[in-house]
C-alpha cells in the first residue's frame, strides 16, 4: 500500500466502493473551500492529541518527534500561502494528513489512532471559536470604551428622551449612549457564558461511542487549556449546542447594533440633526450632489438579517437530527464563519466610527423644547404638594392642552396660567420646568442625572479596566 | 375629580384625547387578555414598591397599610376567580391599579409614585419568568432523573450506534440515553446563566429616565430577592434581551426533544421495533384499526417550531427599534407564555413516557449484528499488531466486502478467511468482533462500556441530588 | 356495540389500547381547543362527501337525508353556542361525527367511508382558507382604496424624499402613498397565486394511499367550488406547502405595513410633525400627561415579528419530515389561524386610521427646503447646456458644500454664486431650484409629478373597481 | 476633471467629503467582491438604457455607438478573466462604468443620464434572478422526469406506507415517487408565479422620484422582454420582495428535498434496507472500515437550513425599512446568490443520484407484511359485508390484537380465526387481505393502484415534455 494513499479522499475508504466520486458530488460535499480556515485549530488538536498518545505509550518517542516536526513544518507552509489544499481530500483534516504522511511517512499514518474526523473537526471548531470569542470579547470591550469616553464628555448634553418615538422626557446625551454599554456589557457576559460550554473537549469519543486505546481525554483538555471534558462520546460528536448559543449570543448583539445604527440613522437625519458621522464612515450618491449618507449604521441594520438567518439557519440544520453524527453537521461551519466574521468587522467599525461622533447639542435642546417634556415634573411637582398622582397627571395633562393650543412648549406657559390649573402652584415651578431642573432631578440609581451619569461612567471604567 | 378615574383606560389621558378609541382599536391595543396571568408578579413587585415608598417616606404608614391590604383582597380575589377583568383597562396594571382604589380610595393612586408601566411591566414580566425559570429547571432535572434511571437499568443492552443512520458501532443503550442527560443538563445550566440577566431590577427607570422621588431601588430589589438593579433607565425600560434570551435557551431545549422525539419514533417504527411507548401516550387511526401511533413524540417533534418560531418572532420585533420603549415591546408576551407553556408540558410529558419505555434487547442486538459493526475493532486489533491505522482500515475495508458477498456479518467469518487478509489475524480475533467485546473495549472515559456507564450515572446522581 | 362508541376518543380505537389516556396526554394532543373554528369548513365538506357517496350508490338515500339533516342540526347548534365541544373526543372532526351518530344513529357511522381524518383536516384547512384569502384579499382592496383616495387629495402636497433617511429629492405626498398601493397590490397578487394552490382537493385520499370505494373525487371537487383534485394520495395528505406559501405571503403584507407603520411614527414624532393620526388610534401615558403615542402603528410594526414567527414555526414544523402523516402536522393550525387574525385585523385597522389621517403640509415643505433636494435638478439643468453628468455632479457638488457653509439651502444661492460654479447656468436655474419645479420635472411613467400620480390614481382606481 | 475621475469611488462625490474612507470602511461597504456576478445583467441592461435614451434623442448615435462598442469590449474582457474588478470602485456598477470612460470617453460618462444606480441595481438583480429561475425552472423538470421514469419501472413494487411512520397500507413504490412529482410540479408553479413579479422594469426610477429626461421606460422593458413596469418610482428602487418571495419558494424547494432525502437515508438505513444509493453519491469513514454513508442527501438535508435562514435574513433586512433606497438593501445579494447556488446544485446532484437509485423490491415486500398493513383492508370488506365502518373498525383491531399475540400478520390467520371475529367474513377475504390485494383496491384517482400511477406517468409525462 502506498504512502500516499490519502492522495484523494475516495481512496481512504476505497475497497468497498465500486465507482469513483463525481466531480460535482466532490465539490458539494467538500469542506475544504470553506474549513481550511481552521488549521491553526487542527494542528493544535493533533499535537495534543500526539503528545497524550506517546505519554499513554501508544505513540512512539519518535514517531511523536515526526509529528510535532512536520506539523510545524506544515504550519509554516500554510502561513506562507504554500500549502497546496486539494479538493479531492474533501477538508481540513485529511489535507493536514495526507501532507504530513507525505512529509514523515508512517508516522503520519499513526496520528489518527484513537480519533476519528467526527471528534476531530468539533475539537477544531471548538478550540477556533473559543479564540474568536475571545476576540470578540475584546471588541465588545473596546466599543464599550468609545462609547464610555463619549458619555463623559457628553454628560451635560441633553436630547428629548423618547418613547412611541414621542417626546417624553429630556435626557442627558450621556446617560442614553450608556444604555448601549449595559447592552454590550450584557453581550460579554453572555460571551463569557458561552466560552464555558465551547471550551470542552470532544476528541477521545471517537467515531461516536469511545475508542479501545487507553487515552487520557482530561491531560488533552488541560493540553488544550479547556475547561472540561466531554463526558458522553456520542453526544460529543452530535452536539452543536455551542454553535446555535453562540450565534444566538451574536444576533444579541446585532440586535443592539441594529438600535443604535437605526437612532443614529435618525439623529444624523435632517429633520433631527442631532449628530453627524466623520465623513470617512459615509459615503455620497452617484446622482445626488448633495448626499452624505450614514451607509455604515444602514449596512450594519441590515448585517442583522444576516447574522439572525444564520442562527434560524443552524437551528433548521439540528432539527429532528438522529445521534450520532450526520453529515448534515457539516453545514455549521459556514453560518457560524461568517457570523464571526461580520460581529467582529462590525464591532471594529462601530468602536471607529462612534470615536469620531460630532454632537450637536444645540439642536437636542431646541428638540427637547418641542414637545412638552417637563410635563411629567410638573406632575410631581404637584404630588408633592399633596395632589395624588393621578389627579396631578389629569391636572397637568389640561395645561399642555392649553399649551399646544397656544402654540408654545408647557415651560412658557405664564405662572398665572398654570395656577389657573391648580392654585398650587408657585414661582418655584420653573425649577422643575426647565430641562437642566428636569434633568438633574432624575438623581436616583439608573436615572438620568448627569451626576448618575458621571457615577456609572466611573463604575465602567473600573469594570473595563 | 372622580375616584373611578381609571374605570376604563382612556380616561387614565384623557384630558388631550378628544374622541374615544374604537372598539377594534381597544381589542388590537389591549392586552390583558393575555398579560393578566401576570397579576401575581404585578402585585408583589406592588407591595415591594409601596414598602420601600413608605420606608422613604414618600407613602404615608396608613397608606401602605391601605395598600397591603387592598392588594392582599384583590390577589383572593384573582385566586377565587372573582375578578372583573375590563378590557377597557387595558392590561392587568391598570386593572388591579383601579380597583385597588375603588377598594382603598386615595392610597391607590398613590400606589403608582415613581414608577410607570413601562419600569412596572417590565419588572413583571422578569419576576415571572424567574419562577417558570426555576420550574423549567426542575422539570429538566426530574426529566434527567427518569434517563437516568433508565440508563442504569440498560447499561448492558447493545444496540447498533449510527452514524449517517448507517450501522457504526455497538454502543450501550444506557449510554444513548445519556448523552441526551448532557443535552438537559446543559439545558439547565443555560437556564440559571440566564436566570442572572433575568433577575435584574427595572423598577425606578419609571418612564425612561429615572424619577424624581428618593427612591431606594436596591432595597426593592433586595425584597424581590434580585440579584442586582437595571444600571441605566433608559436600558431598563427597552430591553427585551431577557426575554430573547429565554427563548433561545427554550429553543435548543426543544431541538433536544426533537432529536429524542425522532428517535424514538423511528426506534418505534417495525423497522427497527427497539421499543414500545406506554399506550397512555400512544394513539390510534380513525381508519387503519391496526395502528398505534408514536403521537406525543411527533407533536413534540412539531412543537419545536412553534418554539423556534417565537425566538424569530422575538429577534425580528427587536430589530432596529429605538430607544426608549415602544408599543411593539408589548408583542413580547405571547410567544414568551407559550413558549414556556409549551416547554412546561413537554418537559412533563416526556418524564411521564420514558419512565415507562418498554426496550426490546434482542431487537436491538439483531440490527447490531447487521452492518458490520465491529469493523473498526478489526481495525484496531491490527493496529496493536502492529499495522499503522491507515493500513488497517484499508485491510478490513476488503473484509467487509467481502462478508457483504457472502451475505453475513463480518464477524461471521471464519478464522482461515480473516487470515486471508492479513497473516497477523489470530483466534483471539472474535474477542474484538463480538459485540460484547466492542462494547466492553470502549472504556475511556465518556466511551460506551458498561463500565463508563455506570460511572456517569453515579456522577449524575451526585448531580442531581 | 354501543351507538355512543366515539364518546371519547379513545374509544375510536380502543381494541388495541390496554391502558387510558392521561389527562396531561389528552391535554397535549388534542386539538378541539383550537380547530373547532373550522366546524363548518368540517360540515360543509362532509355534506360534499355523503352527497357523491349517495351519488355513486355507496350510500343510501335515507342514510344521505339523515346525514344532511343531522348536520344542519349540529350547525345550527354551534351557531347558537349550544354545541358541547368535548376534549376527550380530540378534535373537531370527532366531536361533529360522534354528535352525529348521537342524533342519527347508523347513518352517522356511515359517513366516515371512503375517509380518513388525515384527508379530511386537509380538505377543511383548505376550504377554511381559501375563504379566509378571499377575506384578506377584499381588505387589501379596501386599504388600498383608502390610500388611493388620500394619495389623490395630496397629489401636489410636497415632502421630502428621501434616501439613508437623507433629503434626497422632492416628491409628492400622494406619490410615496401610492408606493404603498404597489405593495399591497403585489401581495393581493401574491394571495391569489397562493389561493389556485389552496383551492385543490385532498378528500380521497383517505389515510394515505386512496380508497377501495369508487369515489367521485372530481364531483366533490365541483361541489366545493375546488379547482382540481390533489392527484398523489400521499402527497395529499402531508402536504402544508400551502399553508407555508400563504404565510410567506403574510409576512410580505406584514413587512409592507411595518414599513409604513415606521414612516407614520416618524413622521408623526415632533421632530418630523408631518402628520398626525386621529386620536381613536392612539393612547397616552400613565405618567407622562402630554402623550400622544401612535400605538396602532407601532403594534402593528411589532406584529410584524408575530407573522414572521409563524412562518418559520411552519418551515421548521416541515423540514425533514418522512411521508405521509404524521402528527407534527397539528402544529400547523394555530399558527396559521393567528397569522389570518393578525392580517385581518391590522388590514382593517389601518384602513380605518388611514382615512383619518391628517396631513400638515407646512411642515412637510420646511422639510424639504432642508437639505438641498433641488441638487440633482441643478445637476440635471447643466446636463441639458451641454455638460456630461459625472462633471455636471462635480460641479453641483462644489455649490452645496458652498450653500452648507453659508448655512442656507442650494435653492437661495444667488445668481452670480451659481454662475461662479459654471458659466453656463443662467436665469432660468431657478425654474428647476424650486420644489414645484423639480417635482413637475419627473413626468416621467412612474415618476413623481402631480400629473404622474392622478394617472396613477386613475389607473388603480379601475383596477379596484 | 480629468477622465478617471471614477478611479476610485470616493471620487465619485468627492467634493463634499473632507477625509477619504478608512480601507475597513471601504472593505466593510464594498459589494464588488459578490456583485460582479452580475456583471451580464448590468451590460444587458445598461445597452437597453443608452439605446433607448438615442431613439429619444437624448444620447446621440456616435454616443450611443460608443456606448456599445465599450460595453461589448468589456463584456469580451470580463468573460476572458482579464477585467480588473476594482475594491475602490465599491460595486459592479462604478466597475463597468468607470472602465467604459476610459475606453470610450465623455460617452460613457452619458451612459448614467436619467438612471441611478438605485434603479439600475434593482434591475440588474432582476435580469439576473430572471434567468437563474428559468434555469431553475428547468432543473425541476429534469428532476421530475426522473422521478417519473423511476415510478413507471416500479409502479408494481410494494412498500409499507407509513404514517407516524408505522405501517398504515401498502403502497406502491412508483406512487410514492409520484409524491415527489406532485411537489416538485408544485415549486415549479410558484417559481413561474415569481418570475412575473420578478420580471418588471425599475429603471427609470432614477434615485427614487423618476427622472426629468423624457425616457421611455416601457420601450426599454421590451428590450429587456420584462412583462411590465413599475409603477411607482418610490416603491421601484425599495421593493425586495420578489427577492424575499424567491426565497421562500426556494424554502419549499428544499423542504420537499428535505422531506425525500430523509426518506433516502431511512431507507438505506440497515433496519429498512429498502434501496442504494450509487456509491458515486456516498462516502466512506476515516475510521470505521464498513461505512457507506448517505452523504449527499444528509448534505442537502442539511441545506435546507442555509436556504431558511437566508429567507429570514432577508425579512429581518427588510422589517422596518423607511422608504426609499436604504443602503441595508445591499445586504439583498449574498443570501439570494447563495440561495440560487445551493438550489440549482442540489436539484442537479439529485435528478443524478436518483437516476441511479437501486431498489430492493423483497426488502420492501418484507416490511409491508410486518404491521398488518391490511387491515383496513379487511375492514371495508366488512363495510361492505353490511358492517357500519366505525363498527368494522373495532372488529378488526380485536383481529389484529390477536394476530399480535400469535406473532403473526393478520393476513396469516386462518378463516376460522377470521369468521370468529365476525361471522360475515367468507374465502374471498384473503383477496383483500394480500398486498397486491389491497393496493389494486385503491384505485381511485390519485391512489396507489398502479393503474393510477401508470395514468399519473402518463399525465406527467405529457406535462413535462
Amino acid at each position: 500500500m502506498s504512502d500516499n494513499q490519502l492522495a484523494n479522499k475516495s481512496q481512504a475508504w476505497s475497497a468497498l466502493f465500486s465507482e469513483p466520486m463525481s466531480e460535482l458530488v466532490k465539490r458539494y460535499t467538500a469542506s475544504v473551500g470553506f474549513d481550511k480556515r481552521l488549521w491553526r485549530a487542527d494542528i493544535t488538536g493533533s499535537l495534543a492529541h500526539a503528545e497524550m498518545l506517546a505519554a499513554q505509550g501508544i505513540l512512539s518517542r519518535e514517531d511523536l518527534e515526526a509529528i510535532q516536526r512536520g506539523l510545524g513544518e506544515i504550519a509554516a507552509e500554510i502561513e506562507a500561502g504554500q500549502f497546496d489544499w486539494k479538493l479531492d481530500l474533501e477538508d481540513v483534516h485529511l489535507n493536514i494528513e495526507a501532507r504530513l504522511t507525505e512529509r514523515v511517512g508512517i508516522a503520519g499514518k499513526r496520528l489518527h489512532t484513537g480519533r476519528s474526523r467526527n471528534d476531530q473537526v468539533a475539537t477544531d471548531v471548538r478550540l477556533w471559536l473559543r479564540g474568536e470569542i475571545d476576540e470578540i470579547t475584546g471588541l465588545l470591550a473596546q466599543l464599550q470604551r468609545v462609547l464610555v469616553d463619549q458619555a463623559e464628555r457628553h454628560a451635560e448634553v441633553i436630547l428629548p428622551g423618547f418613547t412611541h418615538l414621542q417626546v417624553a422626557q429630556p435626557v442627558s446625551f450621556g446617560h442614553h449612549l450608556l444604555a448601549y454599554v449595559e447592552m454590550f456589557a450584557r453581550d460579554a457576559e453572555r460571551m463569557l457564558d458561552t466560552r464555558k460550554r465551547v471550551n470542552r473537549l470532544p476528541l477521545g469519543a471517537a467515531a461516536l461511542a469511545g475508542t479501545s486505546y487507553p487515552l487520557d481525554r482530561e491531560r488533552v483538555a488541560r493540553t488544550l487549556g479547556m475547561e472540561g471534558v466531554c463526558q458522553n462520546s456520542l453526544d460529543a460528536v452530535s452536539d452543536r449546542d455551542f454553535a446555535i448559543e453562540f450565534s444566538a449570543a451574536a444576533s444579541l448583539v446585532m440586535l443592539h447594533v441594529s438600535r443604535l445604527s437605526e437612532e443614529l440613522i435618525l439623529w444624523m437625519s435632517q429633520n433631527f440633526g442631532f449628530i453627524a458621522l466623520p465623513d470617512a464612515f459615509c459615503t455620497g450618491s452617484s446622482i445626488m450632489p448633495q448626499k452624505k449618507n450614514p451607509d455604515v449604521p444602514e449596512l450594519a441594520r441590515g448585517k442583522t438579517g444576516r447574522v439572525v438567518g444564520h442562527l434560524v439557519g443552524l437551528v433548521t440544520l439540528m432539527k429532528g437530527q438522529p445521534l450520532a453524527y450526520n453529515k448534515d453537521n457539516q453545514e455549521d461551519k459556514e453560518p457560524l464563519f461568517d457570523t464571526v466574521d461580520t460581529l467582529k468587522d462590525t464591532l471594529r467599525i462601530f468602536a471607529d466610527m462612534l470615536a469620531g461622533l460630532s454632537v450637536r447639542p444645540e439642536a437636542m435642546r431646541a428638540a427637547a423644547l418641542k414637545g412638552h417634556a417637563t410635563a411629567t415634573d410638573l406632575a410631581d411637582y404637584l404630588v408633592k404638594k399633596g395632589l395624588p398622582f393621578r389627579d396631578a397627571h389629569e391636572v397637568v395633562a389640561h395645561a399642555v392642552k392649553a399649551a399646544t393650543q397656544q402654540g408654545v412648549d408647557l415651560a412658557a406657559l405664564s405662572l398665572d396660567q398654570l395656577k389657573a390649573f391648580d392654585a398650587r402652584v408657585e414661582a418655584d415651578v420653573f425649577d422643575v420646568l426647565s430641562l437642566e431642573g428636569s434633568l438633574n432631578a432624575r438623581n436616583v440609581l439608573g436615572g438620568t442625572a448627569p451626576a448618575q451619569v458621571r457615577a456609572q461612567v466611573a463604575r465602567h471604567r473600573e469594570r473595563l479596566a
